[in-house]
């Protein structure tokens, strides 16, 4: 459902989604996800908490007990370490170890997942591809690497190609996900010539002078390239775009995910709301 | 200092003050402070934080951890059970036992406050009235009362005749204002014929068939009256103005309170938006 968005007013039945980290300034969280709970008349509002982080297992729980308080965004350096204080955390969250997102459920417990992996997906489908048959390469088995792994082999991908700085890290995400069924191997380095989507979940491409993180040597127009480093232009989306590829950005992967997250938070739209627009 | 609004944009800067009580959902402060905020150029914003009653004591100190919460307005049933978690209280608060405002010092203590009183000053001005020498019948010794009282008597009112349903209350407000100086008396009643200024600070006249909390008989057109229900239209209102007294209800209070409260709190505005109004 859409319609637009009324002026937002906070009130003292607004609900609360606390985005949680620390540190919380550089956040860009609040800006994406208020205007979407606007969008589509939903009173609540995410707002920045800090917490200290040797604080954090002592505090978190009492936030988490604020009665209008619906859910939370994790960031770091507290995504795996929300993970023992949930009641529940569903198959993606649990084979990364770690969640982005938290909601209370009616019962009051409290259920964890992780959006990297749909974030991800979303962001291949903007390029009009599927993942399902692809022959992928991923740089990076961190976090977020590993959420978007797992995510590519529940789609069906015929293989999984993985490199890391960390050899070891590489290695041992290749083995988890092809444990699953799905064919992976680590790498030293990928050959771009062997791959149909190629995949950086590395934080190289933050820096404005950073490099591609892989070797370009192979590129070729048939590959497909998601960075999901948020910067617009990253050498690595350039001189995909100069080859002709289909390409894009962290952006898209942050809308696809701020929209996942909004679902799995669920807050119905107010009643008040809902009176006003059917008035 | 004062400039235009610029559309408050929620962002991982911004600081939160949150507004504790429970239930929290029919409190207006999120809509009275939010829209200072922004006309101050203050990038903060406060949230309703809804405590289960029961877990207040264990869980409140948790939320003053948040790095990023710059104080806390207060409610019931906790402006008096929020006192001892603050490392100090001010002279008005500590005669009540009470705060409605708590702010977190640059040193990382905490500071409380209450501002019925110096609200109530403020809506007796905007009548034209100074409350020095003046005769003064106040209905209602509870929290807001006993503030206001004390206000008055530093404020160099000539008497304090106070009246509650509750005899011991009125007698025992009466008894701790006259020894601070100022002459007060416990009344089973009020003669508004010998009174100045006569303030509301019972709940009488929060239900919309509310009579008047006092006896009318010797309204005067001399008497100043503040009615801190905040319905536009009281029973001891509607009568004040029919007979020609200058009269104001508690949204005036309100309004005074809320501008004092944004000054204690004193969160300056961010640096982002002070450099975006000096360009």
């Amino acid at each position: 459902m859409f319609f637009p968005a009324p002026t937002p007013t906070l009130t003292g039945a607004t609900r609360l989604v606390g985005m949680v980290g620390n540190p919380i300034r550089q956040a860009k969280s609040p800006e994406n996800f208020n205007p979407l709970f606007a969008r589509h008349g939903i009173d609540a509002v995410m707002v920045p908490m800090e917490i200290e982080s040797d604080r954090f297992e002592a505090d978190m729980p009492a936030l988490m007990r604020l009665a209008n308080l619906d859910g939370v965004v994790v960031t770091m350096p507290f995504k795996a370490r929300i993970v023992p204080m949930l009641d529940h955390v569903d198959d993606s969250a649990r084979r990364v170890g770690a969640v982005n997102a938290a909601r209370r459920r009616p019962d009051g417990t409290w259920e964890g997942s992780i959006f990297d992996g749909v974030g991800l997906v979303g962001a291949v489908r903007t390029l009009g591809v599927e993942p399902a048959g692809l022959r992928v390469g991923l740089v990076g088995a961190g976090g977020a690497g590993s959420a978007i792994a797992f995510a590519l082999a529940d789609r069906g991908v015929r293989s999984l190609s993985v490199t890391d700085r960390n050899a070891d890290r590489a290695a041992s995400l290749a083995a988890r996900v092809a444990s699953g069924g799905t064919p992976a191997e680590p790498r030293a380095a990928l050959d771009l010539a062997q791959l149909d989507l190629l995949v950086n979940a590395s934080p190289v491409g933050m820096g404005p002078d950073d490099r591609s993180p892989v070797d370009l040597s192979g590129l070729h127009e048939r590959l497909a390239v998601v960075d999901i480093v948020t910067r617009p232009a990253t050498a690595l989306l350039e001189a995909a775009r100069r080859a002709g590829c289909r390409a894009v950005g962290g952006a898209a992967m942050v809308a696809a995910q701020t929209e996942a997250i909004v679902e799995f938070l669920g807050i119905g739209p107010s009643e008040s709301r809902t009176t006003a627009q059917t008035n």
